[in-house]
């Protein structure tokens, strides 16, 4: 089936254009740009004063971030123009192992938005974590084969290359001998470091934040990811790169993207948007979405509105408000004025459902599991701030006698991290200060990389309750007070992802975090988020893992007891 | 072993700038771009006042037309600073087939210039060709298997792709469904008719000669390759493809190049030079001849001076002039100071030298096998016109009496076609002018693209001779007079390739042509460039085949005589 588009205007990202052509596509590929008329076409689009755009891609998101399943990712992000995605299953990888790479591989197939995979390189993230698999060189090589793979996802474990860890450059030696690229992950090294990561041959970076680091990485031959999602958000850093030379070296990506982030700004398009605000050219910023994410990639014949590229392509009602009205993938008219049509949701097979809803091998809490012995008198208590993802560390008196330390009004909550898949019984206790929780407690199962099972809270009681649920759940989040359950969001996939789509999840996301406002959480605390990398030992200063407290600087365990 | 070049300004291909720093290789690798010193080196290049620049690569080259093998290609190319090249081995599988290509593959099997290999995609080239063999899309899949492959080369059969016929799109698929690119060779044709070659995935093309044609195959997504070889000279008429953005979807390439010219004015260095010359940008030019090339063929950490690529450098005295004194090919030295180090030929099996060697299938040829039958009055003559491929057709009054229609000093002599591949007997014989000839006769085995023997004289005797001297040098081209052979150039590698160096095979050439002065061509006459093409029947007008003359513009054979 043929289809014209006519009186449009071609966003052209070889000659960063606007060309007024008549586009004719045929099936799922674009087959002619030129003075194509009704009589080329069986059905024809009149989208006079409107832009005809390459279809986006963002390139490198991590879709479990979303907590939707791809099918819903899907649902959500096409209305923004996304038609393709270059994702990392490296959190359901955490929890699953390779079932869960494949899991994704499946949920993935054949959705309207290409959703293209990176191998984890990075499975457990650290040595102090506890997850749920080990992915070796040996597990990922034979993946290599299959389709849509296209490398080796971000290799944080710069340390581990700068060393030239055997393990870790074997991991890199298989991509390339594979044909396939490897991305990085290594923020603020620079100079001779920087050369010798870069040297095993990994060729990109999302974590950069100004512009001296990301021309420093351009210069050095890699693709500078502009990363710009819910967590970290570096495009006000790296806004400079959108000039020439480095905007042909440069991508956009979100990493990670919150449902209601989603709904509210968008996705690749909303960095767009912003670029464009900020005074870039659209030409480049689209560039950095479509063609160059391909070619950075190896993708060919996407990214463009051109003869014999795939037919992933957008009517913008206006090109700097990046405005979409119309998303075609592979020719199919998958959103139309801004409602997504039916999609259909791939099958999985019984067994990979089976093992990513079976994601907890723990025991139920009891109140007795998160006593606290009394060793000491002053501990070390970790303190969160605001917006960050950086804590410090407190050492203070604790006041043993009222509630097992727990003491609300100098703002001393207890913390829990709680092993969940392998039943090791593994659990570190201590306290934590910045949430202003006054009463009840959270949960959750989303905590980076290995997402065992967090709890914070004003006692043992609610603890244990909020605790329990979430372990009845298979994962999720919730919160609790007096014994009840206040608000829950359930997340039975991998305890990372739910079958709800972007609305109910965003939702259940607001009365969650109401919920903790009500219970003295003040509104700049980012509790969900503080949870969810209160355990990750790779961000200073203090983090808990399920063996106790780790001094990140030191990469070393160190004792709750100050004094000891 | 680690190599320091101190002091020097490297040629940065990501920011478009020059930069003063030092660069720090280690075996094949380059390891890093900084503040290195000579404790981090075992040997240390003070490059004071130089450059450092990425080795250039050649987007598209038949290595045979330099009647050179492989590695006397080589070292012809690399003191000009090419590193690599991407070779269509179109015309020794015209004669020899898929053992040609082979041969090739062995014969650049570990050079210091990469040699990579497009598989020639139109083998015969047309229908009136008598080629050695014909090579189906069968033929050529298993190939894609092998090092170094890296797509299907220049797709001339532009109507069989627009006709969508099936043997041709079904090697164009075989190309994609291996994760290969497939380059084109499309002159002229533009708007709906590009659209449909297009269509089929064709990602360059090397025989635009303007801008707005070049202009259109950017706009269209293709790469284009602006070339500046020895037949075809195209960088005047692209000149302004160098400026932005343009610039960012050009290559270097240049076709086919004669010893002489390598000699005398070099290969991609020469480009980089003339555009300069023109006040192009040195970056544009450079990158059009390295990172862009490697990345339009999907070369992973290729072409340019950073951590993590190929020790492929060129330490240049000056930019603008593209002075090259040193070049090191995967970290090894292998010029200094302008002169080529030993180079180890490679080894290539008893089995394909033999099959390159034997290309010949034709008895040896008696006088009778050259007379014309006198059956009419006027006759078709082949009209070629100085410094052009395109022939016209003239149709005159043969005076037969005088031997056998033979009238140097109407400039009308005879021309021969004979196969040789196949053993068939077949030989097209009849008149040709323009060459200017007065006695004597000359043949050569280097005709496009069947590669027969076309023999031009001035009396049967002596073209007799020059051929049977062709034939027992298995071979090459050769000039006689009175029955004597007075200058030759043996080719004995499938009628093609020598094994001399450029140095030797250009002073043969000119002594060819210094005895076809002698014998009556004019100076501006290249009477073995006519030869060359004489045979081809897709430049119009009138071509002569081993079936006879051709018609181009209607595509059919037709009489000698012009009154039958």
């Amino acid at each position: 089936m043929k289809i014209l588009f006519k009186n449009g205007s071609v966003v052209n990202v070889f000659s960063d254009s606007l060309e007024k052509r008549n586009v004719l596509i045929e099936d799922e590929k674009i087959i002619g740009v030129g003075d194509y008329t009704e009589d080329d076409a069986d059905i024809v689009e009149d989208v006079s004063g409107k832009y005809i755009c390459p279809g986006f891609i963002d390139g490198h998101i991590h879709i479990e971030s979303t907590m939707m399943t791809p099918v819903e990712f899907a649902k959500a992000v096409l209305p923004h123009g996304t038609t393709g995605v270059i994702a990392d299953p490296h959190e359901i990888a955490n929890v699953c192992g390779i079932e869960g790479v494949q899991f994704m591989l499946e949920a993935s197939a054949e959705l309207p938005v290409t959703v293209y995979i990176m191998l984890p390189s990075c499975v457990p993230s650290t040595a102090f974590d506890e997850s749920g698999a080990t992915l070796t060189a040996e597990d990922l090589e034979p993946l290599y084969m299959a389709p849509r793979i296209l490398g080796l996802a971000e290799m944080m474990n710069y340390p581990g290359v700068i060393a030239k860890e055997q393990e870790v450059l074997q991991k890199i030696e298989d991509a390339h001998r594979n044909g396939k690229v490897v991305d990085g992950h290594a923020p603020l090294i620079s100079g001779k470091e920087l050369d010798i990561y870069l040297s095993a041959g990994i060729q990109s970076d999302h974590e950069c934040s100004s512009y001296e680091e990301g021309a420093e990485r351009i210069r050095k031959g890699q693709w500078l990811m502009i990363r710009q999602g819910t967590a970290a958000r570096n495009l006000n850093g790296l806004i400079e790169l959108f000039d020439e030379p480095w905007s042909r070296k440069c991508l956009l990506v979100t990493d990670d993207r919150h449902p209601a982030d989603i709904l509210k700004d968008g996705h690749i398009d909303h960095i767009i948007r912003l670029a464009i605000e900020m005074g870039k050219s659209p030409f480049a910023a689209i560039r950095m979405a479509t063609i160059q994410t391909a070619e950075c990639f190896g993708l060919h014949r996407v990214g463009a509105v051109a003869p014999g590229f795939q037919a992933n392509v957008l009517i913008l009602d206006d090109l700097d408000s990046v405005s979409v009205r119309d998303v075609y993938c592979g020719g199919k008219k998958v959103v139309s004025n801004g409602k997504v049509t039916e999609i259909t949701t791939p099958a999985i097979k019984e067994q990979r459902i089976k093992a990513v809803r079976n994601s907890f091998y723990v025991d139920r809490l009891r109140e007795s599991d998160l006593h606290i012995e009394e060793k000491g008198t002053h501990c070390r208590v970790i303190k969160t701030i605001p917006g960050q993802l950086l804590t410090d560390e407190w050492i203070t008196e604790i006041n043993w006698a009222k509630n097992n330390g727990i003491d609300a009004d100098r703002d001393i909550l207890k913390i829990a991290v709680v092993e969940r898949h392998m039943h090791t019984g593994h659990k570190g206790i201590g306290f934590i200060s910045g949430i202003g929780l006054k009463k009840g407690a959270v949960a959750s199962t989303v905590s980076h990389d290995s997402h065992n099972l967090v709890i914070i809270g004003a006692n043992d009681e609610d603890m244990m309750c909020v605790a329990n649920h979430v372990i009845k759940m298979g994962g999720g989040y919730a919160v609790s007070c007096d014994g009840k359950i206040l608000a829950d969001l359930p997340l039975p996939i991998a305890g990372l992802m739910s079958e709800l789509g972007a609305t109910e999840l965003a939702e259940k996301n607001e009365k969650l975090l109401d919920t903790l406002t009500f219970l003295g959480v003040a509104k700049e605390v980012a509790p969900l988020m503080t949870m969810a990398f209160v355990s990750l030992a790779v961000i200073p200063s203090l983090k808990l893992t399920t063996k106790g407290l780790v001094d990140v600087g030191k990469q070393e365990q160190v004792s709750l007891y100050a004094d000891l």
